[in-house]
């Protein structure tokens, strides 16, 4: 059956999954890189990286999924939509191969990139864009991609099955917070939290049963 | 040398300290006791009790400390000031064995307790309370016993050597933050994760010199 997972989605020790400040220069604001260098050391990300306890777990990103759905934020820069020509923060060759949908107020014509993503642009609710990623993803996962907000939103609306999370060791102190309003979720979930030699911790929430 | 430390400090997944609705009832309002079940289970804590990771952390506790600064909101429920009877939130015998200095803006006359404990009330900056901890501490550690927003205001002025916080992986969504204000604390400290098997993880921030 199709489930819907996040993964890898790191925040900082105080909560914050994206900086203040975002812009076309810096995507995550004041938090830079910091909340994903623990990934970029993994053998998942470049040859020769690490094939540890972050690497197995950055391996199930790709794994079994037929689609992702996720916020404006995550495609481009705050006012992207101003800029009809702009094909998103994520190069020629996005590291998705899977159709992309992207919730927004500012739908735009779907756009084919190479290496398999395909960007589509729709102004849905989230129980309406998981099922219009459902078909797409033709009875593979659905990974829901981000950022905090979308995140929240979803987990909140009792959308997501599995939920992994990487606690990085540093106070952003401002930013986008993703735990707001989800008091008790652990009532919800079996998790589990296993920390790594890099100093991040694998939180992992997997929906039980009813 | 005489350090500040802080121990067994427990926090939500989602950063608090402490619940909300604190009173004479529900001391950690509506946290409960949620957030020291795992203390609860150690050796330190029970006859039969767990021996392991969770506590080797706890007995760090006692070990070398000859004075503890807490808050007000530690020492007894809001509104205790106009109880001149009442003797505290701890007992008879309460755990701490030394001088303790509880922050308040309504001080009274010191309290002698059983097992070595004295309650003294001040009304003092940070910086005051750690040398009047310190002289009563005769060379030994001083412990800064929180809630929250004194670990907090403690840890802003530079005044905490040694910090060990407990990651409990609950959401309780409301309540009191541990980590506002603190941006960039991990520049001044050498930051650890640990996991537990009980699932709680113990973070550690050593501070480095200079």
């Amino acid at each position: 059956m199709s489930i819907t997972r996040v993964h890898n989605f790191s925040i900082s020790l105080d909560g914050f999954g994206t900086g203040e400040g975002q812009s076309r220069e810096a995507f995550f604001g004041h938090a830079g890189e910091r909340l994903h260098q623990w990934m970029f050391a993994t053998r998942w990300w470049q040859h020769g990286g690490s094939g540890g306890i972050d690497d197995v777990f950055t391996q199930q990103h790709d794994r079994g999924i037929g689609a992702e759905i996720m916020g404006a934020g995550k495609w481009g820069y705050p006012g992207w939509h101003e800029d009809p020509e702009w094909k998103g923060a994520w190069g020629p060759n996005p590291p998705f191969h899977t159709p992309v949908f992207v919730l927004t107020h500012h739908p735009r014509p779907s756009i084919k990139m190479e290496g398999g993503t395909t960007f589509h642009f729709i102004d849905a609710s989230p129980a309406e864009a998981i099922e219009r990623a459902r078909e797409a993803a033709d009875g593979k996962d659905v990974r829901i991609g981000g950022g905090p907000t979308v995140i929240r939103d979803f987990v909140a609306a009792g959308l997501v099955d599995h939920l992994h999370v990487v606690v990085v060791p540093i106070l952003l102190g401002r930013g986008v917070r993703l735990w707001d309003g989800l008091e008790g979720l652990e009532k919800r979930y079996e998790v589990e939290a296993v920390s790594s030699p890099s100093g991040v911790t694998h939180v992992t929430f997997t929906r039980t049963s009813g």
